[in-house]
This record gives structure tokens, sequence and C-alpha cells, in this order.
């Protein structure tokens, strides 16, 4: 396969952990140009073989190219890194893993400097990245020209989703789903927990689990459309009061099996803190509430 | 449709809740005989329309048929109900919601009384009885000539999966299934908080949610071969120590969004214990083995 590379949009890539790595590679193997700057150089050097010009320094890195893609380890890195760089005209895209305030901050400091700035969260891990089939996917906000203009380069290593011209919504969108993964991750830790002492193998519960987790994620439909009415008490299916009654069978069985309830007590005791304000015909979504302060 | 009353199974349905009304007519659209008793008579007098046959007393519904299904309240209503009647050669499928501990010494009374006992835990709520495509299933555990004998009309109102001669197995499994879905609910309840104040549409956050909880449940395969094999540093997509380096981001966020980390911080927490035993390189997985005691 030839590429032509005048097509090609050329990117600066700084960092390149595990996730920086596979970003380069999917766009080296695009026919993309890349230079690349790593703090530690050898990982840096590792990419010359497949094409990507190393730079000595981040500030040689950021005057080779208008894009500047930045897969940092923190938000303080980014500072760090960018501290002695001419961000003038630059276009920065900016993966690195921060908290909303932190993204809408960097924002800003990035425009001071005169550089144009979009904030991005991977949905994925760094093997399905340039594997389309993978599933994974990147959120972008902040500037919707620069989303625009770039997307078919961003969309190389993985697919996007713009999510607002509010810098902080592609992480705060990031850290909302990963908050809910570990919610299911500690769910289904439990759940492995209670058979640990049977004669019950985790192969056999481990599609079960999977096919009720997946039959059961589209309850979220119903708990946004609720969110958005703000009547809680439409569509319900199985009532507070109900679900209330029937955490006893589910601590009592933890407690049969030895198993520590601390994953999903806390979680119970919204519910039944929700169901003392008598909201007992609502849907669960009203626990909600109680988390926000 | 027509159907051949003399080849279809008659069915006692003690109790007639909201699931035992489902249940019940799921069998009598199928053309079941039916014979109901419910402790309110109100419930049992409006399934006479439909063909059912009343019962006043649960030992007269008892005596009526074989195969006495129930669905009450909770296990001491079994006991409660069951009470005077005559079990000897009866054949009990206890639908009702109970631990694995109830189960099993459920079905020793039963035994003690002459009768056969299967146990089930209902993977549905009524609205998805009767209906094949909802992917409503139920969990059977206990004896197996039982199942064999009625799997037929049991896969009438739902699917039917059996998970073994242990009484408690059925409840057991279901209880761990119906757990992780409480942890999935309590994460997407802490993802809905984070964008409470925003001016995010949860109808918007709600796809990804689900897309991205349906692309991730099926990390439970790979946790099962852990525990299968006790090597949790195989196939690691991200280790321990990564991802415990990540929980700041995640709690830094809640913060900033006024959310309380209450739904999160135990599955943090006891990421955090794992990784001061030692265990950087492993998965998530080791945390199970803090849980059970």
């Amino acid at each position: 396969m030839t590429h032509n590379l005048a097509e090609k949009t050329p990117v600066t890539m700084l960092g390149l952990g595990a996730m920086g790595t596979a970003l380069t590679r999917s766009w080296l193997a695009a026919g993309h140009p890349l230079t690349v700057w790593n703090r530690t150089p050898a990982r840096a050097a590792a990419l010359a073989p497949e094409g990507a010009q190393i730079a000595d320094t981040a500030a040689e890195a950021v005057a080779a190219n208008r894009l500047i893609v930045l897969c940092l380890m923190d938000d303080t890195s980014v500072g760090e890194v960018l501290d002695d760089t001419d961000l003038a005209d630059r276009d920065l895209v900016n993966l690195t893993t921060s908290t909303p305030a932190e993204a809408r901050a960097r924002a800003e400091w990035a425009r001071a400097r005169g550089a144009r700035y979009l904030d991005g969260g991977i949905m994925a891990v760094p093997p399905m990245i340039g594997v389309p089939e993978s599933g994974g996917y990147v959120l972008y906000s902040g500037s919707r020209d620069l989303f625009e203009r770039y997307q078919e380069t961003l969309s190389i290593p993985a697919g996007t989703t713009y999510v607002g011209e509010d810098a902080g919504f592609a992480s705060l969108h990031d850290v909302a789903l990963l908050s809910a993964m570990y919610g299911m991750f500690a769910g289904a830790a439990h759940a492995f927990a209670l058979i640990r002492r049977e004669d019950i193998d985790p192969a056999a519960l481990a599609p079960m689990l999977a096919d009720w987790l997946v039959a059961m994620a589209p309850a979220v439909h119903r708990t946004a459309e609720q969110l958005r009415s703000g009547d809680y008490t439409k569509d319900v299916v199985s009532n507070l009061a109900m679900q209330v009654a029937g955490t006893r069978t589910f601590l009592s069985t933890a407690e049969q099996q030895g198993v520590s309830p601390e994953l999903l007590s806390p979680y119970f005791e919204l519910m039944r803190r929700r169901l003392a304000e008598g909201s007992g015909e609502e849907d669960l979504t009203g626990v909600i509430e109680l988390l926000v302060n």
C-alpha cells in the first residue's frame, strides 16, 4: 500500500506511554508524517524505524507541526512539557487524562498563549487503538472548529464523539462512563465473591453475568427520561419500596456466604434514605438526587 | 387457538402478587388447567374469568394437583401457607425469593413431608413473563428429576436454566446476578449525578452509558478465567497500579461536580488495599479475595 504523504496531516505527538505509542503507530500506519517526543528518549527512538521523526526537545516537536497531540501522565505534566514551547498558532489536542476543571483551565491557558484547544477523553485501552471493530472511541470537547478540521485525522486511531464546546465536557463524560464501569465491576466482584466458597465454576457464572448486565444496561435510558421529566414514578417496573424490601435477601445471602457487603450497602443505604423520604412508588432514580450536594 | 387440555400439566399456584398473577396468566394462556389460591381472595377471584379454578384454602389448592408452584412474599410465608397442607407425593417448585440457606432448609423441610423440591430464582420482572423475546428466565436448582419432568411446563412463562442439585444454588445465582446489577445501577447513578448540574441532557449521556456498559460487561469472562487459574496477572489490560493512580481523577471530578463519592470509594479503597499488598501488576480480580472472610 502506498500513501500520498502530501495529503496526510502531519502530527506532533508528545508523550509515548502505552497509549501515546499506540496512537503514534496508528497514524504512522495510515501514512501520516509524525514528529514525536518523549521525556524518556528510548521510547521515541523505538518509533524511528517505523518512520517517526524524533525531536530532541518538546519545543522542537511543537515547532515542527501545527497539530500537537498530547498524551502525558497528567495535567501537571502538560504544563511542564509545554512550558518552554512556542504555542502561537498551534492546534492542541490534549488526550491526557484530566478532570473537567483541569481541562477548562488548560483550555484558557492555551488560548492565552495563542493556541486553539480541543480536549479528549479516550474510551479505550491501547490494544483497541487502530482497531476500528474494537468499539474504542475518543470523546472530544472544546473548539468545534478544531474538531471538524482534524476529524479525519483523529478518526484514524479510534472513533470520535464530540460532546460540546465546554473543554471540560470530554473528561466529564469520560469520568462518568468509567465511573459507571467501576460500579459494574464492583457489582461483578461481589457476585464472584458470593460463589467463591461454593462448588460453582466462575466460568459458568460469567456468561450469565455478562448476559444479565447487558440485558439490564438499557435501564439507563429510563433513568435518563425520568431525570429529564422529573417524574420518577413513570414507567416504574419495580418500585423503590419493593426493591428496599428485597435488600434483606441480598444482605443475608452475603452474610451466609461470608462476603462483606461493603460494595453494595452504600447503594442500599441511599435507597433506604430515599424511601424514608416517602418515595416508595418511585423508581431508583431519586437516589441520584441524594448524591448531589 | 384450541388447546388439548388433557395434554397440559395441571398446575396449582399459591401466591398471586404481580409475579404470581403473571405466571398464572401465561399458563392459562397456554391451556394449562390452573388451581389458584391467594391469601387475599380478590386477587384469585380476578383470574376466574380466565379459567382458573379458585381454591378456598391452601390445603384445597395443594390437594388439587401434584405440581405446586409457590410465589409468596418470603420464605416465612411459605412455611405458614403450607403448614396445614398435606405435601405427601407433591412436587414443589418454589419461586419465592429466598436466601440460599432458606432454600436449602426448605428443601429438607419438604423432603421430610414427603414432597420433592425444586427451587427457582426469577430473573425477570412481571411484564417479561410469557414474553419469550424479553430475555427473562428462571434459574432452577434442587431435584434434577423434577426439573426434567416439568421443564416443558416451566418453559411457558420464561426460559429455564438449571444450575445444580444444591437447592440453594438457584437463589445464590439469582442474588449474585442481581447484586452485580445493583453495582451497575450504582455506577450509573454516580454517572448521572456527575452531569446533574451541567447543561448536558441525561438522554444524550444514556446511549453512551448503555453502549459502554455493554462493551465492558464481557470483562467478567477474563475475571472468571483468572479466578479459575489463580493467576491474576494473565491477560491484564490495565494493571492495578495504573488503575489506582487513575482513581484520583475520578474522586477529584466527583468533588468538582459536588457529587458524593460514596458509591465508588468502597471499591477504590479495596483496590488500594490490594495494591498495598504488592499486587500492582495484577488485574482488578484480587479485590474479590478481600471481600470473602
